[in-house]
């Protein structure tokens, strides 16, 4: 994983966090100890300090939640290891003022002891200091319960008490009361990393050995979790088969309810913690599943947050918390907070759907069978169907053998579509519909390029063209596939065919040659251009991928413009 | 990893943003588009509208970004696979008002495709549209240059200046400025998940089956990472080992520097951005590491954010972009947002530094030879000392074997200092200077405890102490301990032997009994409460690690009580 090595995390870690978040600073002096850059002004106002901490990696967890609303310090140890008494004591002294601190202490043996000494030190230099532990972890019971995501919640909680003005026993006494009521449980895909910059991570920088079974990568099969672990990564209550995302929600949903005594008609806000390598995109699923899972139990989530908020290094996998709410809980929990982890959003009662304006309908029109764009159209779909299997070969040696059934495909719904075109609306109209039906049912690139030709072709379209006009519609539409594609003639697509074309059509008929002998001479330069391609090499798409063993065949893509654009041609001048 | 299956990822993520954030809708019969729930205003307002997406997997890309002041709509297609023209057809119509839409597109050819239609479609039903590429990748040339992460910046200044009712061409002047500006690049120190719930991706639910090798881990060795990957995890520009986080950050930056022709004297803003499963604690130390680096080319880093913004589904790894600014540039960054992902921070110039207020400092005093404390603690630290040999022992087979050596360094400490304990500031005062020593000289959970023990009980004695006074102070002592270990009797440690004795020497008291009777019988009740510890099971701390093979030995720290009570009432009344 990237980091310096074991015994920089803190440090390190708290360095950037610095460089992102305004408001946070470090404490002089200090290995890690976040603190407001503004702690003086919070002193002089005569607000309680909320101070919390615990073993690095477990990032925001805990400088990231410094801040006003939230913590006025963050005491952060060597690696899974608690910070010592003496750090805590120095971040209790530079927070705390007359007022008095608070201490949450995310409960785990050796955290919670540094915490209670360093309280005793505070309180013999006259500090006013009340520890709260959380231990919200329902995996476990009584004093074993260790200190989850939840403190978050409890942090928030004391954080905005604190920025209300109340006096240190009534802020205790609200974290305490989110302290007991909340719960979590999470599930582990994996270990977290057992090596760090290649180096593996041995017990002396462990605070525990026997913690060592997730962090050495022990025994987890295939597809196989572990339900309930510590935030350091201890074992937690069984290992079994994964699920699927709102499975595993459902399951995690039932142990809190059980456990908390959480009832149909509760509120809860729900805080949904990657525990470090899960990606947003499933911290997003297992919400969703999570508020499913609610529901099916008669409870209402009424703030929902999805996240990482307390890690564990890159392990894989989420937890789920949940905190019962009355509307002081909820007050607290909405009240405004610089932290630069706690996330600004607001959880809707009911997720908005947004209808769109109704489009613009085309009413189905007409093509006279001697229309001369229905001779073309029907033109260039027989020839393609007809060069069907002859392109799938040339596309198996030097594409992906899909383009001649693609084409065919195309060619075949366009007969079948074309005499419902609007004739009546002007070619332009015709050429649209074209576009629309090559868009539905030409699969690959070839479809929207092709549909992309047809619409910029139309739209310079006037409603009677001439032959210049045509030939500007030409250049038009080739301009969009160029554009669409990113590519440029010599690089081994369908341009190098429609680029000679396009520019002869356009010379000749600038230098007074009649229309048929200029469109003759612009199918022979789409064919000289699409027989060149042999010697180019792939630049793009598919056949970039194929490299130099394309080179000796024509590109299939420049190959189908010479052909559908000779019968279009011959459609118009036998 | 935690969803569905992979035909759900979209879907899923979107109805889970759409929990969390409110402003955030679906669009109505969409798979997966998320549009601003006010956009009826915004369109009534005259907003150009801002439209961006890509395949699913890259959250919270895009999805995450819609928000005034940032995108309109975000248009999310399969696993990895852009969305269909149609579906960014009806984002366009959904989101764009007479003042037209803006589609800033990540580059990548079927990506780019699919906007490219959508585009001419819109356009052919009378919408303004402009498209912006962005290929931010540095790792790459030309037309082949991807969208990675920068688009993330692309899309907030585009967001700002839309917001800011600015017309389409000014909206897409300045976008186009940070698209041909930002670069980016990344590093993969692994492939992103070979299976979903169990299942192995096949060629089929990916765009490219040559786009397989990093999803199927192919080839990557330990501590070897992939240079400049794409994002859907497509080859970089080679591999390598790892080095440390500086290392990368500094190696990436140079890339982006030199491609960027970034020059000494410019101002930068630093994207830090995880590709899935790296965690906050090594963006943070990459965001510090950049800076560094940064810095070493003479560049100032004006705004750096670090975080999860473009994933590659759960790639570990990093990627890092710049985007030289203005003060036009910074204002659009710095500008409002309601979106959800966007951070909400602001970098500090210089980050802070808060210094702790001067401490109380105790002068040292002096500790008469024949002070009765001073006689109990050195009887005390003798006892503890002779001991040593045999608790270790003891600690091997029911511990961890450190605790008789930790006691005799506590103890040889307490020796060598107690002459300058201040015996003139009262009985208390020394109490809370041997917590010093304690606290400063012995490991483990001793240390704290024993610290805890005497600050505790000293808080409890008056300035002239009599014996119903030290009963207290044992009693409090004891109640400290139970709190900070959150162990009780029964639960196998050295409160076993604290309990009773402080219980029976009060009691003595109270009954009227000689104070030197009671402190023997006070004596006798810590050796029986420590003997009968070998039938107790273990439920905390090391020895719960251990579990039974512990039974038939006595807890080592409940017999230093009853060792250490012995030796002070024998140096109070030989």
């Amino acid at each position: 994983m990237l980091i310096n090595g074991p015994a920089d995390v803190a440090g390190a870690a708290l360095d950037g966090l610095t460089r992102t978040a305004d408001g946070v600073s470090r404490l002089a002096g200090s290995t890690a100890t976040a603190i407001r850059s503004d702690v003086a002004e919070a002193r002089a106002a005569g607000l309680v300090a909320v101070v919390s901490g615990g073993g690095a990696g477990h990032d925001p967890a805990h400088a990231g939640y410094v801040g006003s609303g939230m913590l006025t310090a963050a005491v952060t140890g060597a690696l899974f290891t608690p910070p010592p008494p003496d750090a805590v004591l120095d971040a209790i002294r530079a927070a705390a003022a007359p007022a008095g601190a608070l201490l949450v202490v995310p409960n785990r043996p050796a955290d919670r002891l540094s915490f209670a000494l360093a309280a005793e030190m505070a309180r013999a230099d006259g500090i006013d200091v009340v520890v709260v532990p959380v231990g919200d972890d329902v995996s476990r019971t009584g004093e074993g319960r260790r200190g989850l995501a939840g403190t978050v919640l409890v942090q928030k909680v004391a954080g905005a008490a604190a920025a209300g003005g109340r006096p240190l026993a009534q802020v205790a006494a609200l974290a305490r009361r989110a302290a007991s009521a909340v719960g979590t449980m999470g599930v582990a895909l994996g270990p977290c990393t057992a090596t760090v910059a290649g180096v593996p991570l041995s017990g002396s920088e462990l605070d525990s050995p026997l913690e060592l079974g997730s962090h050495q990568g022990l025994g987890f099969a295939p597809g196989e979790v572990e339900w309930g672990p510590g935030a350091s990564g201890e074992p937690g209550v069984g290992r079994g088969p994964i699920g699927s995302a709102y499975q595993v929600a459902a399951r995690l949903i039932a142990a809190i309810v059980e456990d908390r005594g959480i009832v149909p008609g509760d509120r809860v806000a729900l805080l949904v913690n990657g525990l470090g390598a899960s990606s947003p995109t499933e911290l997003s699923i297992m919400a969703e599943g999570a508020v499913r899972a609610l529901r099916s139990w008669g409870v209402t989530p009424v703030r929902v947050w999805a996240g990482d908020f307390l890690t564990t290094l890159d392990m894989a996998g989420v937890s789920l918390s949940l905190l019962p709410v009355d509307d002081e809980l909820v007050a607290a929990l909405d009240a405004p907070t610089t932290a630069p982890a706690w996330p600004h959003t607001t959880a809707p009662a009911e997720p908005g759907l947004v209808k769109a304006p109704p489009g613009i309908s085309t009413a189905p029109g007409e093509l006279g069978l001697d229309h001369p764009v229905r001779l073309v159209l029907e033109a260039v779909a027989e020839a393609l169907i007809s060069v069907r299997d002859e392109l799938t070969a040339l596309d198996r040696e030097a594409g992906d053998g899909d383009l001649g059934v693609s084409l065919a495909l195309g060619a075949a719904a366009v007969l079948a579509e074309c005499p419902a075109y609007p004739g009546a609306d002007g070619p332009a109209a015709v050429l649209r519909a074209a576009a629309d039906t090559v868009r539905r049912t030409v699969a690959g690139v070839s479809g929207p390029l092709y549909a992309i030709l047809l619409l910029r072709a139309a739209a310079a379209l006037p409603d009677s063209p001439g032959p210049r006009d045509w030939a500007a519609a030409l250049r038009a539409g080739l301009d969009g596939v160029r554009e669409a594609a990113g590519a440029e003639p010599g690089d081994r697509t369908m341009i190098d065919a429609l680029a000679p074309a396009a520019a002869t059509f356009a010379d000749r008929l600038d230098a007074g040659h009649p229309w048929p002998e200029a469109l003759n001479a612009a199918v022979d330069a789409a064919t000289t251009g699409a027989d060149a391609t042999v010697d180019l090499e792939p630049r793009l798409g598919r056949a970039g991928y194929l490299g130099v063993r394309v080179l000796g065949y024509p590109d299939p893509g420049a190959q189908a413009v010479a052909i559908w654009l000779r019968a279009a041609a011959t459609a118009l001048h036998p």
